[in-house]
């Protein structure tokens, strides 16, 4: 029989803590009859906070039942665009959702997509350098298994990082090299930050390949100013890095004076032809929030022809994705128009979540900076909040005295072990910092700020009680205070 | 800027004909506006001669814009149990198609499969022993991940082989290990042979951790007997394989005193409980063929609880299968029963669909076997034939007197350029022997019996025109022949 030491150790080393320990500990509790708040993963239509857009969900329903656009009935069901676009959708892909698609995806899909990122940025674009995936992560994983060639090449990520990256490059057999985002300054990156973290992994041996970059950031919510990308590019350029353009939050910009820039648009900008670039997008944030269709695209930049050649096979491996997937990332990239009939609702639609999301990144990190030791910036972006938290200080430990993966591994049981409480105690489930790395010497958890406004401020005054108590606990007279409750 | 040398040598290594070079200049003689029968692939639904079962689309419909639920035409428009069925999808799943689901998939869906299997084997199941995946595929590459540690680890598969195995087998750095299918013996199994691959590959420092077997067969057709499958449970207890049972096809089986065993129920009335199994199943097959969907699940057997973490671990970092193949998933082993409004359309589809296959296998190697020089045995299940023709030898050439891989080169050369001529000429795209892999000495195609009747009887019509003249030129006054054309 299988046993786990026979299994590949790639495998074993990987770790994915948005759906690890704690999320699991939490599936326990809910069978056992526990309400639990998933706030440990950005899935926006598991709350009844947030729901589809219809004219999506409209075409969907057609495209899936055909028969239904030859009953009268249907002229009253549905707005007249919306009949007329799932008509055109299978005039241009007559087997519809049924049949496997072109490995790199329906082909009018992908001129559509090309259309978006040339109306987005001003840039041209090209349907043959866009291949439709399952969701970016698809798209994530593909650029991994292309770049890494053996266990000594690495891939630069930020810390703190959306351990998707982490967990693919463990997995495809190379090194993470982190590179730590600046919180004092708004999560942005630092230049001198990457020319060490590359230096130290070149001296360790490690040969990086590319870079990550995610932005908006997942899990800080920061939205990237323009100068820092430029900087990211020529840093790029510099060390012959290919550049991982993670943009899946791009309509996800609360703060005024912020805006999303695209990768392709700077590098257009700048002139730059030699950094390759891989930028992903998805049907699964924004505002569309339809995790569960597993829809996205990767557009490539800079990318020689025999190189797209393989990127297309590695996805024929695969077949192709998802056609329902496809067909929503084809709404997404081609919404109404004004004037045509279900614009209104659509924008009315749109509008509605993103002002929600606003509001509700405004309560929690307000109701967060109002907790003692706790401290969030409000995010300018995405749907999450890396929460900053302080314990005391326990009796006879001193980190600053501990070897870096020492007290990295200590700072993570201190994280986790306070996520883990925070869950048993009250159901709130997040993710520990650690999940995701920290600068030493700091604590966090991730937060999505998914749930309802009014569950958002229940949520944080539960978090402030549970702080304040976890706190005196392990504080002078806290075991004493730990055992009482 | 990247450049292939710069890429994974295993993607740079891994082949995926199915979707090769042949399949790529179909695609381009398409676009020029050449008409092109495609039976390269087992996709059901690009035909107009097989259509969706009404049951499953009328579902999905509902299931994307619940909405219509709440509508009073809609009680006209889908019967009764369907509108049941999709309420109680969302009642038992409220987030419905949009959200991500749990890592393995929606919890009572693995049960249904998991009832699935019980009702089908008469064993016992468990739902904690199923991932739902999108498509068998990534069951299958999954498996393949897991079971690989290094590049001296190799996996059996047959030959010819359905050739995602050798795929991702290559991909993730293993060694694909052929053993070949006895053609004179409806392309069953041989143990000795298995016993001497495995030798082979042993003295080759090779160390085989699995046998992939296909039943019914891609591309063979084979549906393997109870006995046959014994024999490899007990081959592969012996030495200390797990084994992967692609069983996708186990609802297309035609012929007349076969009968598809699954592995599970094999391992089961042996009282095997030492070989690890991975069995895979898919809505893109049987009579749904539902590939566009990308719904499947592998089920686990004889597996420890960690062994099961660390694959469940591994679908977490692709988050989950989509919602919607999931719920395909769930009406294909839910599907309507008897007595409800749905159950008689329900048969009838299911069943014109099964007879057409069925009669479409029988032109199809009824109209091969009568050109001189082809043979093809009536498919016993699944969607392929496998034909074996016959070419004249080379003057000058003595394929007996080569290596055993310049051999297979040669013949590869041979059977590509023949597929090549015959979609240049006829607009046939199937895909070359060599890409599945045969016996020294033949030569193979496979296509597909997906097209209607009419056109196969067409397709067996062109397809014997071509052959007398491409083997005319290359015969004795070959040159000057084939210049007249």
């Amino acid at each position: 029989m299988l046993t786990r030491d026979g299994l590949n150790r790639d495998l074993l080393r990987a770790e994915y803590a948005v759906r690890g320990a704690i999320p699991t500990r939490a599936l326990e509790l809910e069978a056992q009859g526990r309400k639990i708040i998933y706030c440990n993963i950005g899935n926006p239509l598991a709350f009844p906070a947030q729901r589809p857009l219809s004219f999506l969900r409209q075409i969907l329903c057609l495209v899936e039942y055909p028969a239904l656009l030859d009953e009268p009935a249907a002229a009253k069901l549905f707005p007249v665009d919306v009949v007329e676009r799932a008509r055109a959708i299978l005039e241009r892909h007559p087997p519809g959702t049924g049949a496997y698609t072109q490995s790199a995806g329906i082909p009018f899909i992908r001129q559509a997509v090309a259309d978006f990122i040339a109306k987005r940025d001003g840039i041209p674009a090209d349907k043959d350098h866009i291949i439709l995936t399952d969701g970016a992560s698809k798209g994530v994983e593909a650029a991994v298994v292309a770049l890494l060639r053996d266990h000594s090449d690495g891939i630069l990520i930020p810390i703190p990082q959306y351990p998707l990256y982490s967990a693919e490059i463990a997995l495809h057999g190379g090194k993470a090299v982190g590179y730590h985002l600046d919180e004092a300054h708004h999560w942005q990156l630092r230049e001198e930050t990457l020319v060490s973290s590359l230096a130290r992994a070149r001296s360790a041996g490690i040969r990086p390949v590319a870079i990550v970059v995610i932005n908006p950031g997942n899990p800080t919510g920061a939205v990237l100013t323009r100068e820092n990308i430029a900087m990211v590019v020529r840093f790029a350029r510099a060390n012959g890095l290919a550049v991982l353009a993670d943009e899946v939050y791009q309509e996800n910009v609360y703060a005024s004076g912020s805006r999303f820039h695209s990768f392709a648009k700077v590098m257009h900008e700048m002139g730059e032809t030699s950094v390759s670039l891989f930028s992903f997008h998805s049907v699964s944030k924004g505002f569309l929030g339809e995790c569960g269709h597993r829809g996205g695209y990767v557009e490539f930049r800079n990318m020689p022809d025999d190189v797209l050649a393989e990127l297309v096979k590695l996805q024929s491996i695969s077949r192709c994705a998802g056609a329902v997937g496809q067909i929503a990332v084809y709404v997404m990239v081609a919404p109404p128009q004004p004037g045509q009939p279900s614009y209104e609702t659509y924008v009315a639609e749109r509008e509605g979540v993103l002002r929600e999301l606003k509001a509700k990144a405004e309560i929690l990190s307000r109701g967060i900076n109002a907790i003692p030791g706790m401290a969030l910036e409000s995010p300018q972006g995405a749907l999450y909040g890396f929460v900053r938290f302080e314990l005391p200080p326990e009796p006879g430990v001193d980190p600053g005295a501990m070897a870096e993966d020492e007290r990295r591994d200590y700072e993570a049981r201190r994280d986790s072990a306070y996520c883990l409480a925070l869950l048993e105690e009250t159901g709130i489930c997040v993710v520990p910092g650690s999940g995701f790395g920290q600068e030493p010497g700091t604590l966090h958890f991730r937060t999505t700020f998914l749930p309802s406004r009014d569950e958002i401020e229940a949520l944080v005054a539960r978090l402030k009680t549970f702080h304040e108590h976890y706190v005196e606990a392990l504080s002078g007279n806290g075991k004493a205070a730990a055992l009482r409750r």
